[in-house]
Formats: structure tokens, C-alpha cells, sequence
């Protein structure tokens, strides 16, 4: 069933005439187009019943459609008012809308106004939960994107480990890697990469910059790729020359937490279990205090999705589902380690979709 | 007078009780302090004669204080709901707010709901247009920050026509140039990077991709380099090889339109008079309908902003602005040449800040 037709059933169970959906990443999920017209119009327009609207500055509806968009596009000028136009569509097809569904973390005052100004003042309820319910699960032909870009995601980090040497800076080594990445034809980051030695490693806020690699230093990486709208991300912690026996226990204890977390994945099983399985194995180690952040998150239109792997989020893992991974041990002015895969839930357990190797590389 | 001040001085006279400002840059604008704190609540609360807050996530606290805000810090922890802390704070001031400044374009439902929630249901005015007039006039010290993001993009240029040869993607040229940029520490453009050649500049919609660089080509940069939050913009075009006669006459007439519109800029004349005077050169050589955009836009935090360079914007030009010329002729298939400065006004004229050459360079 199409992502529109899930919205559809959605509005139906909850008696709302329509949903008028403006994030860039929702828009792109409902209709396959993607755009960032900025402070111009840009809106998905469904109904429980009737088919989609998709509203967007004219100059792109041959984009739009090009990508897909089989139904009705309103293109909006510079010189026109977009909800006159909004208005007039639903004039034209005789629908009155008394519960709109809208992104309330989205909507901005002044759409708001221009809806109301158009809607009267209509009650709304929020689409978000929803959306990203929806986006929670991926269908096939999305697994293979997220899988591409997991691909790159490993080559990535081949990349930068072979740029690892003494006294290159954390920027020359990100540089040399996303300048190979370009070359690639890779156009776009999932977020900013990020290149950590030694001292700035063990810091969960630590910035590449001008530090230099030094023997004994442990070096991260967390970084991912945008292919076709869809995000990888995946971190790696390699040494570079002998280390202490201490951030060899600490690579060591995030490694057994993170396949222990792998492991215990599969339908049924809920995000704060998988946590905890990560969780108590370090705590046991004694590093508790030192894995500040959760055990993962959902990834796909964005880096940061449902579901959020967590100690205390009940929610139950399903088919479909595409997750990161990623314990942390942060020691200051010690050892800085994350390990983070992409998975992706099976029928029974879960693929793993970042492969570059987890065992320490000393190099 | 300090722009926490400017802000104060009109909530005054437009008898509002405060300002609630949310966006990113118009929070770094008052307050200095960078942050982007996604679904977190960020927001200065500015009033006409008391000392103004800031509200940031808690774990933000230290970094405000260090980026110089004196004043009062409610610090968020993701456990308690902001708007009861806001609430408090406002109590603990005896202030009530009836009348409330918002950028209506970038308060979302959400927060609105937030608002009304503590607040009543107070009139709110938008203080979106008067944000954009403060940050248009530039102080020195935001200029010392533009000359410097407008030298490293001068550098950029070169690098970058230094890499093109025979045979050369747009990406691979890309790479190498925001790879020494990266080893110079700069660690965020502007904008993405734009290098076209051949056709691909020739469409004002071209993007960079695995196109090689030929004899004959046009090649087109347009790039800018972000300096302690401010922003650069720069586009130079270059002939690889020799160029037809045709190539040549636009590339002429581009630059004609710059100079004369860059000698046109002083304090009284419109932003319609600039726009007009490069737009009629390129009209009277025949070229009118391949210059299909606005001559220019103020730069700064955001590498669009006010003022608009337009043949309609009756603006007068001011001291203190900053912002782009950048006349462009777009034959499809033939040629495409775009050139642009970022200039300064001063007390009777401008300061050209991007300081490339821009007479054709024949490589």
C-alpha cells in the first residue's frame, strides 16, 4: 500500500477532512518529490477519500512531475497569494474542511494564518506522530537505497583510515576523505563528518580541527551519505600505533555491547531492551557514567528518526525497521570509542548493513 | 547602540511587551551566541526597558556564557516543559504580556501553542521585517568578520581555477577546492558550491556533476566561505581554452553590467536604480531575456537577506549594507556567465570586498 494510502486510512479512523503536510522530508516521502523551496509554498494536500493535491512554486512542477507525482500539482507564482490558489482548488472540488491535520512542529504562524484565513478557523490535529510511524517501517525499494548508501558509508571509512598518519590534522584527513567521496560522485553528507583524535575523541562534543594524529592516539570516525534522499551513518574507532591496555578494555567493552546488541535484536523485542543489553554490559565494566547518549536512533529521509533506542522506550522492534547501533565509551583525557552499524529488522532478526570490520585496527 | 537595544527602542514604540525571537540567526544576531538546537527550544525574550533572557537547553548553558551573554539564562533540561519555566521567570519579573513580537514565519504551531498557553491568548505582531532591517546595516566589527570570509573566497577561486584541466569533472574540481579550504580550516561554505562548465553553466539551474572541463568551455564558480557565522558569495566565470567570438561578448557585457552597476552604488540610490543599471546594458546588447534574476542580495548571517537587489525595490542604499552584484547572461547550449562581488557601503560609494580579478582569464 502506497505511503499516501496510509495517510489516507489515518485521516478516515480519525474523522479529519484532510492533511496538509509542508515538511520537506514528509513531502518527499508522500510524493517521491524533493524540493526545499524555502520561504516558498510547498505542501502535500490529502484526503480520506479524494485523491492528493501537491502545492508547489510553479517553476517546479516539470520537477515534480518528473519524479512521479501522478495527481493534481497547484503551481504557485512569486506574484500570486498561495492560499487563494489553495482555495479556489478546494472550492473546485466542493470540499469543506472542518479537522485539518497539520505538522504542528512545522507549521509556521503565518501558513497558519493563511489557512485559517481560507478554512475559517478550523480544529487541528497533529500529523507528526503519524508521519513518523509511517516512516518508521521501509519498504524494499527504500531498503536499497538506505543499502547503497551504506556501502558508501563503509568505503567512506576505508578511505579514511588509509589517510590516517602522523602529524596529519583531524581537517586534512575529513578533507582527503569527502574529497574522495566527490570524486565518487557522492553530493551530499548525512550531516557534518566528524574526524576525532585522541583527547578530542574522548569528548561526546568534540569538533575535527587542527589537532594532529600521534602514535597511541585513537582515532573515530562518524560520518554517512546521502543517496537519493535517504541517510547512512555509521562511526568506526581505529588506533593508530600501540595503545594502553586501558583503551584496549575500552574498544574491547564497546565492541561486546555493540554486537551483544545486535544480537538480542528481532521482532518482538522492545528499543529499551536492546538498549540495556549495551547498557549492562558496560555498567558492568564500570564504564557506566561514561555512555552519556542512547544506543541508537531510526534512520531514513533523515538521520534522526523512530525509532529512538533508549532504556525506557517500550516500543516493540518490527519487520522493516532501520536503526543505527552506535555504544560509546567517552573517558576525558583517555579514550574516546563508538562503534555504530545500520540495521535493518528481518523476519527474524536483523541485517547488517554497514560492514566495514569492527575488530581493533591498529595501524 | 547594541542591537538588543535597536530591538528594545522599537518594541517601545510599537507599545508590544516583548519580543519571543526563535531563529537561529536572529538569536545569534541579539545575543551573539551561535546554536542550533533543532527540536530544543532556543529563543531570546527581549522587552522594551528590562534586561532580556535567554533561553537554551541546559547542556548550551556554558556555551552561551562564553559567546559574552551577560544577562539571564534559563537553562532547559529535555526532561521539564519550557514554557513552565518561562512562565516562572516572568512571574518571578512581574511582567505581563499582552502584545508579543514573533518571526511569524519561523514560530511553529507548536510553539505558538506553547505560547498561548501561559501567555492567554496576547495580540501578536510580527517582528520578522524589523529583524531584517537591523541586520541589514553592517557594524565594523560584522564587516572585519565579511572581509575575512570574502578574502578566503577570493582564495577559493584561485584554487579552484588552478585545478581546472582537460578532462576534469565539475566534482573532482570541486573536491580539490573545498579540500584546500578545509586544510585552511575553513569548516563551512555558504552555500553548495557551484562549478559548471560547458552547457551545465550555460542553464541557471546547472549543478555540478561528472561533466568534463573541455578547449572552449566557459567555467563557472560560485561559492562562499562562512566565518564566525558570516557569510560570503563570490562567482567568477573563466574560458578554458579559446572561446567564440560569441562566448567572448557575453563574458564583455556581463562585466560592462557589473562595473557600471558597482560605480552606480552610493548612499540615496535606489536598489531599483543599481538593478537597472547593469539590467539595461545587458538589455541594449540583446541579451534581456537570458538575465533572468535579480541583480544582487544583502549578505551576512544568512547569505540572503535584505536588502534585495530588484528593478523594483525603491529602497535607498545606506551606509553600512553589504550586499552582492551579480549579473548573468544564460544562452542555453551557447554560453553561461555569471560575475559577483559582495560590496560595502560607505560614506559615498562602496568597498569592493571580493577582490579577484574579473577581466576574462583565458587558461
Amino acid at each position: 500500500m502506497s505511503n499516501l494510502n496510509l495517510l489516507a486510512g489515518w485521516l478516515k479512523e480519525k474523522q479529519a477532512d484532510a492533511a496538509f503536510i509542508t515538511s520537506t522530508e514528509n513531502v518527499f516521502y508522500l510524493s517521491g518529490f524533493h524540493s526545499e523551496p524555502h520561504e516558498r509554498l510547498l505542501a502535500v494536500l490529502a484526503f480520506p477519500a479524494d485523491e492528493p493535491i501537491l502545492i508547489c512554486p510553479q517553476m517546479e512542477v516539470p520537477d515534480a512531475k518528473q519524479a512521479g507525482w501522478p495527481y493534481e500539482i497547484i503551481g504557485i507564482l512569486d506574484t500570486q497569494n498561495p492560499w487563494e490558489r489553495v482555495h479556489e482548488a478546494l472550492k473546485k472540488r466542493n470540499v469543506s474542511i472542518h479537522t485539518l491535520a497539520v505538522e504542528k512542529e512545522h507549521l509556521t504562524m503565518e501558513r497558519l494564518e493563511g489557512l485559517n484565513s481560507i478554512l475559517g478557523q478550523p480544529s487541528y490535529i497533529s500529523a507528526e506522530e503519524k508521519m513518523r510511524q509511517l516512516r518508521m517501517v521501509k519498504s524494499e525499494s527504500e531498503l536499497a537505497i538506505i543499502k547503497e548508501a551504506c556501502r558508501l558509508a563503509d568505503y567512506a571509512i576505508k578511505i579514511g583510515t588509509e589517510e590516517i598518519a602522523e602529524g596529519k590534522t583531524e581537517m586534512e584527513i575529513l578533507a582527503a576523505l569527502e574529497y574522495q567521496l566527490k570524486k565518487e560522485g557522492v553530493s551530499e553528507m548525512s550531516f557534518a563528518t566528524m574526524v576525532l583524535t585522541g583527547e578530542n575523541a574522548a569528548s561526546p562534543h568534540g569538533v575535527p580541527g587542527q589537532t594532529k594524529v600521534k602514535k597511541g592516539d585513537l582515532v573515530l570516525f562518524d560520518l554517512g551519505v546521502v543517496v537519493d534522499g535517504y541517510c547512512s551513518d555509521i562511526t568506526r574507532t581505529v588506533a593508530y600505533g600501540q595503545i594502553s591496555d586501558e583503551q584496549r578494555e575500552i574498544y574491547e567493552t564497546v565492541l561486546e555491547a555493540q554486537k551483544a546488541a545486535v544480537a538480542a535484536c528481532r521482532p518482538g523485542v522492545t528499543c529499551a531492551e536492546v538498549d540495556l543489553t549495551a547498557r549492562n554490559i558496560i555498567r558492568d565494566k564500570g564504564y557506566g557514567d561514561y555512555f552519556p547518549h542512547r544506543l541508537g536512533h531510526g534512520l531514513g529521509i533523515s538521520v534522526h528518526e523512530y525509532p529512538s533506542l533508549t532504556e525506557v522506550n517500550e516500543l516493540k522492534l518490527q519487520k522493516g525497521m532501520v536503526f543505527t547501533i552506535e555504544p560509546g565509551i567517552y573517558v576525558p583525557k583517555k579514550a574516546g570509542v563508538r562503534i555504530e552499524d545500520d540495521l535493518y529488522v528481518t523476519e527474524n532478526g536483523v541485517e547488517i548493513l554497514t560492514k566495514f570490520p569492527k575488530e581493533l585496527i591498529t595501524l
